[in-house]
């Protein structure tokens, strides 16, 4: 099964996911479509949200993907019912999901998470962990400006450890055991997170943990490629430079990016 | 002429331009579009910009506005001469070009813009304020994390000190004489950038440069109103927490929000 693995963002957040992908199964061919002209999905209604995914689904299982990722937490929470709904048979993973099993099974933990507005607001994270694990203590914010932060390369500066403290340094998070960072845009801030806990709190995200889920689903319906040589292609709604800038810094500078049309 | 003036943006950031409109048009009846759906242009494509902006324009038209102010220097950088050909004889304001008549015209200034990437990118305050004084010493830089900054509330912060410095503490920027806000968030954000030029810098925002020129057109062309009652009115194209907490801050608690989908 040599067909690609469709993976899609509101813009470059995903590609964290797609990196984790490509790291753990170098023999499979991606497809990453960001849909920059709509981006950032974090503020947008569901139904919105539901709409462009649905294009993006469709287009990625026209250019014969054998599987979809929603490398988006907003994405994942409002739209990925729908999404089964409308395709049914197609295998499509969610970047939830994995990590509610990993965190939801430990009865001890305080979690803490952070998102987008959308998500914090569908609260997919607070039901999906209560129905594992009922006595579960949760506290969650939302923290847009971080989106922001990563997007223009404000990582390891006065105003991301500035952004980190105002949005946790809150009392509800003082003392939980586990941070969830419910946007794929985030991965990118873990070290200084970990610094602003000390070290206190074991901070979990969804890339690493969304490639097993990915191996072991294609595994078990003998899905995995046999390629020998794979290629990656790079899709966005519309082309933009901090797209081909961030997309590039993770695979490479020969990258090559198309344009295309929802 | 008691009809309305309209006012549009991809968000929150026009609604500096209509306080400012306000305040010196009082007898005026407002309605103000913000294009939440859309937001934030600033990373958007002539096109599609283009596209939104005649959108909105037909919208406001259709509900008899006598004037419209493109309250977005991305719009006004992008569409404003492609909304001038679409609605001949229509009386449309753009924010940037009362900016460039008011700066353009001191010969010793050296002069820093900031701005969105979309409007860095197209050159508009660089080519008008040349046209204007060919001599003029201009420096220019795209600010994009300033616009969450004021959305997300972070003025007066460890985060705005941090984003301020980092965007305006390179050389280029050192002896500037004047910094146009090039981007209707920003004059949020005034006091801040005054203080870390240490008051050597004279900051120039366009609301009030705006709003003088409206009065100035209006009144040439007998369109002012003399109502003795006004009536504001809040359009945006997707109901958004974010937009309805700030138009409050500005228009007060009472202001009511309609949803209208472009």
């Amino acid at each position: 099964m040599n067909q690609p693995i469709g993976i899609f963002d509101s813009g470059v957040g995903g590609l964290t996911v797609a990196a984790a992908i490509q790291k753990l199964l170098p023999q499979e061919s991606l497809i990453y479509f960001g849909d920059t002209i709509h981006s950032p999905y974090g503020d947008k209604s569901e139904e919105t949200i539901r709409f462009y995914a649905e294009e993006i689904v469709r287009f990625l299982l026209g250019q014969g993907c054998k599987a979809v990722v929603i490398a988006c937490n907003t994405a994942s929470a409002l739209a990925f019912e729908h999404l089964q709904e409308q395709f049914p048979g197609t295998l499509i993973l969610n970047v939830i999901d994995p990590v509610v099993e990993y965190v939801g099974s430990n009865i001890n933990n305080k979690v803490g998470i952070i998102a987008t507005r959308a998500t914090t607001k569908s609260g997919v994270y607070r039901k999906r962990l209560r129905k594992l694990n009922p006595k579960l203590n949760i506290v969650t914010a939302a923290t847009p400006l971080l989106v922001g932060v990563v997007e223009e390369g404000f990582v390891n500066t006065k105003v991301s450890s500035g952004a980190i403290e105002a949005y946790l340094g809150s009392k509800k998070f003082q003392d939980i055991s586990t941070l969830i960072l419910g946007c794929t845009h985030f991965p990118l801030l873990q070290k200084e997170i970990e610094q602003f806990f000390g070290g206190r709190t074991e901070i979990v995200d969804s890339p690493e943990l969304v490639a097993h889920q990915l191996k072991r689903l294609l595994q078990s319906q003998a899905l995995l490629s046999s390629a020998e040589t794979v290629e990656h292609q790079f899709v966005v709604s519309e082309y933009t430079e901090a797209f081909a800038r961030t997309a590039r810094m993770f695979f490479g500078a020969r990258l090559e990016l198309k344009e295309h049309l929802l």
